[in-house]
């Protein structure tokens, strides 16, 4: 089963949003396993990010595309990584400059989000890449 | 006191949807008012907008723009409308065509969301610019 770890500064307190997230995390269970992890610090993002193979920059700066090509991407993504991808989410001072020169980057938006905001719309956009490619009717 | 109204169709039943949206309406609360209307249907959407005077769409071909950006058009925007403003979140088949010709079009994302992720979104976007307008540290 593939496994996508999420990777971010700052953890969530927002009921909110861990009960968005669980809600996304049981559509998933049966597709793929997710996995969050949180540094304090950008010191701290460069350490974790060190551990993982195959990392994906959320930024700004980073290639904006629809859910369907982000679906395509994805799955392209999850072959070449052996289905172990990691995401990486950067606080407030974004991902640090060695990490984005060494990866792919790609941008849910031009608009700033929170960092939390975004983790859950990119769990959505994972989620919606899953069900695009098994053709259901959720992304209408 | 300004007033936003943001018409949507189909009502939020998730739980966590209605306590982030709680979250940002309370933090709204002393800069504007916030009111939510929703349509059973396409055709229900035409209704409702036929009673307002100041529309924007949210519409996947809109005019997409950073945060900054999107303050300065709210804040443009409020002044031409008299601070009554009504953004409008189309269902699955969008927002009918004839609304969509009379009323700007903004995008917040090539990707596609749950028009309910929208709505939460589109509050963020609005609290965000508020925050931007008044020079707070809340956008960095």
């Amino acid at each position: 089963m593939p496994r996508i770890k999420i990777i971010s500064v700052g953890k969530t307190k927002e009921r909110w949003l861990q009960d968005a997230l669980q809600e996304y995390l049981k559509r998933l269970k049966p597709t793929l396993e997710m996995e969050f992890q949180w540094s304090q610090s950008d010191a701290g993002l460069l350490s974790l990010a060190a551990k993982e193979k195959h990392i994906i920059c959320l930024d700004p700066e980073g290639k904006m595309m629809d859910s369907v090509t982000f679906s395509s991407y994805f799955q392209e993504q999850l072959e070449k990584s052996g289905a172990r991808l990691t995401f990486l989410i950067g606080g407030a001072e974004g991902i640090p400059q060695e990490i984005k020169k060494a990866h792919p980057l790609i941008s849910l938006s031009r608009m700033t989000f929170t960092h939390q905001m975004t983790r859950l719309i990119l769990v959505e956009q994972i989620y919606r890449a899953t069900e695009i490619l098994k053709g259901s009717g959720y992304h209408k």
